[in-house]
């Protein structure tokens, strides 16, 4: 989510209404353990016909797991599962695109993502694709789709992005990383079921889960909040600060995680996030650190900035036992840095969010080389 | 709303699947102060044909007011102003149907409502019924409505019940005071502009302000609450408690009120209300107490049930120096208390809610008189 959250300001500014935007909401959600069961139910009103399948993009890491077995299909419905390892492409999008035309003689009735952020934007892009032509990467950008995406349903099996919530789906094209931001992106339908992330792997629970706790921190931060935002942001933290620091049973901790993540997401409409994404970015764009870990690289050095922020933070490694990587930019040139440091100076908006319209007399390249170095 | 929230909970008892309800959320939202003059924007692409008009319902507090002029009336659209000095029926919502089915010949565009709980339920209602043949009457109930309503956006001028994120408009009809629920009922789209409520009078502000706080206290200390309606109802809790018992500013108090409201509406998507809801609903039904003033004449008495919450309640009317009438059951007869007794314990859902399954062997009907006397 990193580029995307990045830019979401950038929208803001470019559009002088905008600081009224009209944010569209998820229009249904179902909440509860084991609502996944309730999938089949919801989609039959949805299907158009027997010959217009419902298309699940699935989390590769539940191909052997009992879940798969779930998974509500019926008539020519077909089940694609998909690595998470790497960040969605813009190209994957349009060969999933072209797979399901030249399968299919009818546009499906829909499209079902099954996973983390990364299924989630895919989800999102295929179902916008299938009924706007062309290829992914000429709709990267803002508002720039013109016709309704397919119906399309998410379902989150690991919490902390705010994918299942968000306008936008975070692509990587062949010149940038940015998000297809529209109000056709949102899914039309959310299941949020907590059983879903019991299988989740720890470290990868809590990188996820860091991306909402960070980007709360961040929100909250900064010079752009305003009173929606601030409330979905501050539920979120707390849910956060409950999961992370508190002792509470595991089923709890699910729920209360899966709301944090939605209720982040929810805080992103009317704010923006800041120094962490901004570094990070770079780290991105440089090494190909994915977005969670590189959020907690980055954090953890930026106690000048967010003091209580990155006190709590080192609470939760410590309580976890989280070992993060170490000597990540030990051996980068000169150059690696200037690379690094011009990406992240770029994000403008997240700067000024974070520091004020005068952050450039405040965060210097060498000020960010010297985060840099220590990460 | 007290009759619906007091029977939200016998559809979900109704329904085998609805533990996992499927909550439709509002669309479209704009926030912010001064957001009100995106309406005209937003209504102009739903806008059928000049010949469709917005009928535009407004609190009749308004008819002389400098907010009027404001509001973006273009080609043959109308507006109606009502008065809130009584609570929505459903005779009302047929003779503005029949009136405006008379004076135009193509259905409207949209339906508008401004105002508070009142005016928002009166807009939905219409907006369904121009859509559903036969009178309101016949849609009081659960999903009993075939045909989505016509387009309607809600625009709170004062917050606290919830209504403009509820899926429910409360009526009194003929023979019941009940909602229509359905998916339909919730708006397609919702402005919240804080400045809107700059001119509520105090005691209103207070009483409906009240609204929020008291069913935020009934079901966050229920027993059917989930994560995700906890999560909703701790922050509208939070909200309040900052708005009615600290000194904060009056626009960011006009801000985390209208929060409030729509967290509090939020949170009975999987929650239930209680003990105040019920017995202020004998109040209601024999008397005709409105429902702010009749949940605080209640409420101000439940300290059994509600400690905390009680006792906070009672910091805010000192804080704000509200004076709560007196005496208001002192004149009835055994009768009369029979009566509302009856009433309110037909409520199963919210006393069971309230108290657990057991419920009957703790409210009997003479300690609920015992209440009604201390009003």
């Amino acid at each position: 989510m990193n580029t995307e959250e990045s830019l979401n300001k950038e929208e803001v500014t470019s559009n002088s209404t905008s600081q009224y935007r009209n944010f569209p909401m998820v229009p249904r959600v179902v909440f509860g353990e084991g609502s996944f069961s309730q999938l089949g139910e919801i989609l039959l009103p949805k299907r158009r016909n027997s010959e217009a399948p419902f298309i699940f993009l699935v989390d590769d890491f539940f191909e052997n797991e009992e879940f798969a077995a779930q998974i509500p299909l019926i008539f020519n419905d077909e089940l694609i599962f998909i690595s998470a390892n790497e960040e969605p492409k813009t190209e994957q999008v349009d060969a999933l695109v072209k797979r399901i035309q030249d399968t299919y003689e009818e546009l499906p009735s829909g499209i079902i993502g099954i996973g983390g952020g990364t299924l989630l934007d895919l989800a999102k892009a295929v179902a916008i694709l299938l009924n706007n032509n062309g290829r992914a990467e000429q709709y990267q950008g803002w508002d720039l789709v013109n016709r309704p995406a397919l119906y399309h349903v998410g379902v989150p099996t690991i919490s902390g992005t705010g994918a299942e919530v968000s306008r936008t789906t975070v692509l990587l094209g062949p010149e940038k990383k940015l998000g297809i931001n529209s109000d056709y992106t949102t899914y039309d339908q959310v299941i949020l079921d907590p059983d879903l992330t019991k299988t989740v792997p720890k470290e990868q629970w809590f990188y996820t889960g860091m991306d909402c706790f960070i980007h709360c921190i961040e929100s909250l931060n900064g010079t752009y909040l305003n009173a929606f935002s601030q409330s979905y942001g501050e539920k979120a933290l707390e849910l956060c600060k409950e999961v992370f620091l508190e002792d509470i049973p595991e089923c709890e901790s699910r729920d209360k995680l899966m709301m944090a993540s939605w209720h982040g997401g929810m805080s992103i409409a009317y704010s923006q996030v800041g120094i962490a994404h901004a570094v990070s970015y770079g780290l991105s764009y440089l090494l190909g650190v994915k977005h969670g870990i590189g959020n907690c690289l980055v954090f953890q050095h930026l106690g000048e900035f967010y003091p209580d922020g990155v006190q709590l933070f080192r609470k939760m490694i410590e309580k976890h036992n989280i070992k993060l990587p170490q000597g990540v930019c030990s051996n980068l040139t000169q150059n690696d840095f200037d690379i690094m440091v011009n990406v992240a100076l770029g994000m403008d908006a997240l700067w000024e969010n974070a520091l004020g319209k005068e952050w450039k007399t405040i965060m210097t390249p060498e000020r960010l080389q010297a985060i840099y170095q220590r990460i």
